[in-house]
């Protein structure tokens, strides 16, 4: 992409508004804009990162057998009542009369329309295990909605529905979310930690929530630190294997790690004092299991092996891809600006023409970004007027990994710099050098 | 993907509630399901389609220049009060308040909320031109939705806005959109020809339809037949080129074609009599001028070269892909089923397994569909234990471009069958053959 062509919207000064580091640097970089309370456009570096996020996440939902479908975000509020929750829901949910006066809304969540569409095709036991996954925008009219996309009212969600015969296989289901989680905040270059939720009137052991450490975090969290080193689970995981999974899981709840609201101080306690940590914490992820409370009262069963009927169990598994995008931000972020991990990154490299319009460093800058560009990177080529300065700061702020920088002093003696976003290391080598430095993306 | 694994709700049965064709397949090939009235959930296999026709929307919209951004559903009403629109809009639109009272809308459109994005940002002529596009749900309050995904309520829109200092650039603008729709709709294997249509108070030549000829087209059209035989503009067209593009517009407009409303009898007439087509049409994408409609009333200007302020010329382009599912399967099936042009086919191949269960079919199988997926072909695997007349019909039914038939008696033999969906011819080889055939896919 070239930046001259390209919409982004940089702003030199700190927004007043914005209370926290993400939202700041996310104004700053133009990657969003906010258009009602809570509600934001995303400008096109910021939605280049939300489709990254979504795309590490649907790759890890498929390889673990969930399957993609889109539900609408307009529902109707007879579903709701199906299962007793239209009236429950606060006024978070946004009720909404369409022009023949009926009852719908703009879902916050979809257990009660994925279970209306298993009951309507899902007969056998057969057909099972089924889980149904979607990236779809939510609302919930939060009354305060803050923190830029953080905590917004209208936000991404890649929610996953599984359906299961009885608790044994519903367990096997939400163990392949569990370590699917696990690879996927693992590839989002977090380290986000499994804590025990509290799992409400259903009650088992069957929630947790995947908490990243940040110190802008919302709530405090307690862990043992051993967590930090525990190996993320391996590409090729068999998701088929109930033992291999149940050992996933086993292991990552082996040791203490708890929210504020689960904290048992004295379990704490009893780990050694140097493995203790407490940090604040971001929810990044919850996954839930919830057996027969939607199939019960919206009558979601199936032929069983002795053709009886059989209620599905169920479990809902979520991942909010537009609060990830914060996330990553309060994780990775310095003075400059934004560090993105690489995978994640709006653009691979960064190619800076310090001087636009110069014949020699036109001629250097774009033979790298075509070559960039062929190689499969996303580059971004800086050819605007802009001062060398201003430059520097806008490739730091919005936190490309690489930059290779040409000007015209240094192509003089045939030379471009290269410099790395994460650890600020400069490196001076010949072009020939920097072509051949970046080989070509991996798929 | 395995067909044992995937959610592929076919049904037998021909839906009664469904009057045209593509509805009546979507409902039965389980690619879609109705939720409400005018609004469907996504099963997998329409999501396929459906991802890989904005992918096609996307990549054209990118080769011609314009920036992808993501604008949310939910907008204020106070946006539309700027433009007038918000009391002009009659009951199509779906008003909502939100939990503090304040007037909210489900977007059907997006001119005054891009038009506010770039009156924030966009201060100098020099920062121009510029096209935001997104591809967002849209919603619109039909009084009577039908026609499935064709005039549904909630509908996926592609909306594409160009600001530009004046109207001479302006009509450059609006000629890269109508190139690149020509190359979008020639992609997605539809003849779509350019009709100019109605436009309204602002007058001018700068409106067309796209039409697509389908013999259940919503609406009857009018042109010459030399168009089915026209050039689409090549991938490398220069879309910098002014008086290129203009020459894609001027060859594309020479000739008569106009919908209903537009028709001039006594043109068309005289339009040699074995030239002239008279046929149902589909409208599949709608461009459009509209000078300073938005940006008088919203204060949207930049300085000028001489460094006055200068209201932007704007205009918009908006294609409906999930419109564009049904479409296709208008212009594309027959009496067993839907078929798909090969770019937007939800799989490239399927592999079907006559005998699941069978060690010499499942091995020839198996190794055919895993050859095929690490060759980058969408390959879907029928291992269920259906009987073959259920097999053939649901391949049939789902329309993928190819079919590669393993039955016992033939792999006694070393054979294996080769069967094209789209003319039905079937070829008998050796399966070394059939691995040799489908040699990889172009990225």
């Amino acid at each position: 992409m070239r930046l001259s062509r390209y919409f982004l919207p940089i702003l030199r000064d700190t927004p007043k508004e914005a209370e926290i580091v993400s939202h700041r640097l996310m104004l700053r970089a133009g990657m969003i804009r906010q258009e009602s309370a809570g509600i934001y456009a995303w400008l096109p570096l910021g939605l280049r990162v939300l489709d990254k996020i979504c795309k590490v996440v649907r790759e890890e939902q498929n390889r673990s057998g969930a399957v993609e479908i889109l539900m609408p975000t307009i529902q109707s509020a007879d579903l709701w009542r199906e299962s007793g929750r239209y009236d429950a829901y606060g006024k978070e949910m946004l009720r909404i009369k369409d022009r023949h006066d009926r009852d719908m809304l703009y879902g916050p969540t979809n257990e009660e329309m994925v279970t209306e569409i298993v009951r309507a095709y899902v007969k056998s036991y057969k057909d099972l295990p089924l889980n149904l996954y979607h990236i779809q925008w939510k609302f919930r009219d939060e009354v305060r909605p803050r923190f830029g996309v953080m905590r917004g009212r209208e936000f991404l969600m890649k929610d996953a529905y599984s359906f299961d015969l009885d608790k044994d296989t519903a367990r096997h289901a939400y163990n392949r979310m569990f370590t699917a989680y696990l690879r996927t905040f693992a590839r989002l270059g977090l380290k986000a930690i499994p804590m025990r939720a509290d799992t409400g009137p259903i009650g088992g052991d069957l929630s947790h929530e995947f908490i990243v450490l940040a110190s802008t975090g919302e709530s405090e969290v307690f862990c043992h630190s051993d967590y930090m080193n525990f190996q993320t689970p391996a590409a090729d995981t068999d998701f088929d294997s109930v033992p291999g999974l149940q050992g996933v899981v086993d292991k990552w709840t082996s040791l203490y790690a708890a929210t504020e609201e689960m904290h048992d101080k004295a379990a704490f306690e009893a780990i050694p004092e140097e493995k203790r940590v407490s940090a604040r914490g971001i929810e990044v992820g919850h996954i839930f299991y919830f057996g027969t409370k939607y199939s019960e009262p919206m009558g979601a069963s199936v032929a069983g092996p002795d053709g009886q009927p059989v209620l599905l169990h169920g479990g809902s598994y979520g991942i909010g891809p537009s609060r990830l995008v914060a996330a990553l931000i309060e994780a990775g972020h310095d003075d400059a600006g934004i560090v993105w991990p690489e995978e994640i990154a709006p653009f691979d490299i960064a190619v800076i023409n310090l001087k636009a319009g110069d014949a020699a460093t036109d001629g250097a800058a774009e033979r790298l970004y075509k070559d960039l560009l062929a190689k499969g990177y996303d580059a971004l080529l800086d050819d605007t007027d802009d001062r060398p300065g201003a430059k520097f700061a806008t490739a730091d702020l919005i936190g490309v990994p690489w930059q290779i920088i040409v000007g015209p002093k240094g192509l003089a003696e045939g030379k471009v710099e290269i410099k790395r976003r994460a650890g600020g290391e400069r490196e001076l080598v010949s072009l020939e050098a920097a072509l051949d430095r970046f080989k070509g993306k991996a798929a």
